[in-house]
């Protein structure tokens, strides 16, 4: 299994007028997650997009524990359980406050795509590389 | 079965440089067409909010099937399949595009708390009685 | 002078903890407002972009007199004063309530910018010819 | 005067598909930025709100002169160059690309307002005992 953690501040503009944070911006702390956890694979999102492979996200699912609030320095957990085989690859994510507290619980699943013919295509070769060793 | 409809049409800040609408942002179509499906019954999630009860979502699944552009026309359909008998509701609810196309798949479901305890309770009467004339 | 107004109602997710729509998502409201006004012109900014133009932003100034609240229906009144002889137009905006009290004035100035080359070029001419007759 | 700075890493949910970071974004940006600067002198936004101050913006000014791209970690200079005498506090804010270019330039002046009240107040002492050393 491949696991990586990174942190980020509540903004306030992602708080909403219930006083936590919206449920819909978990999509973008889960994103920060996924693109943290490749980087610390050593290689970035970025780069995968410049192979000319896209990876749109084709499903969500969130369970919301407990709220996070304005200036929470949160954890974001993300978690690789296989090795992708085909043409698809799967986030688990969670997010915990400083107290610990699992928060939210998050799956992501993408696909690698072609950018250039819109078709389903294999896990980039230098993605495949550094994840491989995890497995 | 409650059902219900509502348009909106994409803005340039819901897209990201994949030329699509970024999935996070589905998360407040869902809201929009939840909010719109409440006004239909002839009540407002204001109002609800206002008799006392907050509703957090505390589970979002979402299927991304095709993608929405910039100055898309969506079309957003909320349904509620079971009249809500304890502390949460189920809202079920598609996307849309202009050629008929089901880009979008979600479910979101939301508890009813009361504001000042924070704790579970009933669905507000004042919702109830607008939505068991459809059950 | 050209104007133009159109209607948007503000979403939980524009909202922030105090209790207000956070002030950072006015710049989507003005997009919002420009783009209608560009559609009540009778040709669309993607329509401009499909010529081969991209208009980025170049300065935004926005004043502050009243806050917007959740689900208030807003109006957004969109001007341009002046013809755009060179490289830039400028759009006035302006945000109502519904009980008409003018919540934010604002000034968005973009560039005509030719995609390919990303060099300032001059206005489209199917926004021109719609445009002028104003003037 | 007081000056900090802070870095923050671009999104993909705050590109558009012009491939650059929106233009509304920038005001997220200028809020970390300020929230980064008051942590550093010792005090949090937060902490101030919970003295029972609010601090609403009431004008924000923006140029843009470069654009930012995904991934781009940037830097947010965030200067107050006047001590607060009266009821309002003005931040001048420059964003920097890595390779040090100035991105985008903004002044956004906030009120102190008393929450309970909603009455125009002076900066809360804890802010302004840290602030005044600067001047």
């Amino acid at each position: 299994m491949f696991e990586s953690t990174t942190q980020l501040r509540v903004r306030y503009a992602e708080t909403d007028q219930m006083n936590v944070v919206y449920y819909g911006n978990y999509a973008q702390y889960f994103e920060v997650g996924r693109a943290e956890s490749i980087r610390n694979l050593g290689v970035t999102y970025k780069q995968l997009e410049e192979t000319g492979v896209i990876m749109p996200v084709v499903e969500m699912h969130v369970k919301y524990l407990r709220s996070a609030h304005y200036d929470d320095l949160l954890t974001i957990k993300t978690m690789i359980k296989e090795l992708p085989t085909g043409h698809k690859v799967e986030f688990h994510q969670e997010v915990y406050n400083e107290a610990n507290k699992l928060l939210t619980i998050g799956k992501v699943v993408l696909y690698f795509i072609d950018g250039a013919t819109k078709q389903k295509t294999a896990i980039p070769t230098i993605f495949k590389d550094k994840l491989e060793k995890f497995f």
